[in-house]
């Protein structure tokens, strides 16, 4: 595989102070070409399972060859670990603390390794701001065809993370919340292969569901309704309504399902 | 006119998340070449008059052959239509809802397509997520230079739906405040060539004004004005300060302007 | 110096309107090839003491010949003016309102020019919005590669302005919070060749700290460190916390340091 130009960001910098922008100036001298397209940068501050899920919802809609920088980094500074990873069709440039469970948990293959080669950072390496002098160099020395084996030695020993999985029994299983998008739909562990669209009943909190539906339409306006969402999960949302908000359900909260 | 490869985002879908992130990947997948502009990603969720009004005032400004995707879209995964829309100078894909609304007002001539064509579709198609599944690829395809026709049959039964005017009476007009940017700038319906600078009083809410100024300079610092704004339209607004919060104005309350 | 074709974006616009969008159609209106990023348009508004800083912090780290757009421009529609500034390796365009000063600074030698020339504009301009109708078309002109002197007169009475400096005294040092990061950090307008790592105190409002730290990684989660940060500035911190909110620190407060 080779890379495509295209590098991509996930981060909790926000866009308020000029951080993403650095980043993509670095990349820019050091890569004229590459095209730098923004996942988010707006995760929750520090918050690498929000970032983990939005990474895994994201990178397989990009083309082969992309790379993907993802700096959740609370960790910044300190001997924490730099990891570049190479899948069968992508790069990952990220801290080695567990924001890339997903993606070692999709891949059957890929190779790990700890981003220690000086070469490719920016001369100074301040003590706050990695983003800037080691993971957007890196990020653009890869896209211009530096092969992964440069960037230092393959390690077998980066956390891998664990993936949360519903509990599944005879007659019922139980999930829970594990992200709240920006329209305040809760996403649950629970996949759709699981789930029987007739015969079984959602409940989480004080709220209880008949069942899945086709559509938003499907129920009244502000009415809650459990769906099938994008990224192939049983989804709590409320029509034209915010259902954390008016759910009062927080991420982590339990999902139960029960078949009839 | 031919597509010029630029495609521009207009969206309820905030950054927070990945689903503006994700669209670009699916758009790149299709067309490496394509040039995604965000003319905005951080509508209120679900206004459609928002929505309208900031294609409005934007998409002239793109050159010709530029194709932009307009997604709010609250009747996701229902019966409702998604359109393409080729006027004279750019191409639109939306909804059905009236979020075209000002571009139908504002152009003579167009053809109007509903998307039907699952080839230029995702092979899976989600219940809540048609940005990804269905708008990005078809903008892509578009942008490849697919003739509007080929993504399903001409329709002439859409939603156009109305544009707000004021009333205008002998010595007095009485329009009302369409939108508030995020400057708290109160927009009118009220077009400059309906006043005359001169010889008015503006009136909203509990707050009069003597007339219209050349500029936020002519008043003092948190000082309520009346200007002409960016968008041909008279604004009230607050010289370095919010007029929304300030005069407690909201979206739809009246302004009257009388001629002396 | 030759325009690169890289034009940065700095405003207060925010993204709900469409206003950065319609600039950037703007310039791919004159110049198909030119590529924006944005460094931030999510300033505070109207706050040019933190767009000057943001822009110090970030200008650099683009390849030379960028074009760098910043426009927080409280005096819009007045007669403020407009400049163009070319330095050894950057363009600037900017209104003449102090938000360059640290450019000023930086720079040893730079040329400064009065925006006046209205071949360069848009055909009509709004009292409101001289993004879109000045500033735009002129950074897509400058980019295409017409001269500086074309914009028009060269001036040398634009608006300095103040870097606000620590007062240094035998054995200690007063500054001040010069900007709160979006992670609550607090930066001051100490630089790090002014501090002695190892034989030191700081305080701020009611916090004390001890020294500098190398990493957030030194002290316990939720505590208050001092640290160099990424612009090379004594910056308070809490770990995986908000310093500006868990301290009540304001921008504009004293920061000293005592020398033991």
């Amino acid at each position: 595989m080779q890379p495509n130009g295209i590098i991509t960001f996930l981060t909790d910098f926000g866009d308020a102070d000029g951080f993403v922008g650095i980043m993509k100036g670095v990349i820019l001298s050091i890569n004229a070409q590459a095209k730098v397209v923004d996942i988010s940068n707006s995760l929750p501050p520090q918050d690498i399972e929000a970032g983990a899920l939005v990474l895994h919802n994201s990178y397989k809609y990009f083309p082969k060859g992309t790379i993907h920088v993802a700096v959740v980094d609370p960790g910044v500074g300190s001997d924490r670990r730099i990891l570049v990873v190479q899948t069968k069709n992508y790069f990952f440039i990220a801290p080695d603390n567990q924001i890339l469970k997903h993606i070692f948990y999709n891949n059957e293959t890929f190779t790990v390794v700890e981003v220690l080669n000086k070469t490719y950072f920016l001369d100074e390496i301040s003590r706050t701001f990695h983003g800037r002098d080691i993971f957007a160099p890196v990020a653009a020395h890869l896209s211009l065809g530096v092969p992964v084996s440069k960037f230092g030695p393959e390690v077998t020993d980066f956390e891998r993370g664990e993936i949360s999985q519903p509990v599944i029994l005879a007659k019922k299983i139980i999930g829970k919340i594990v992200h709240i998008d920006k329209f305040g739909n809760l996403i649950t562990n629970i996949s759709a292969d699981l789930v029987n669209k007739k015969l079984l009943s959602i409940s989480a909190g004080l709220t209880s569901l008949p069942g899945l539906v086709d559509s938003y339409a499907d129920v009244g306006l502000g009415k809650p309704l459990a769906i099938i969402g994008s990224s192939g999960f049983v989804e709590i949302s409320v029509r034209n309504g915010n259902a954390g908000e008016q759910l009062s359900l927080q991420r982590g909260e339990t999902v139960q399902i029960e078949f009839n």
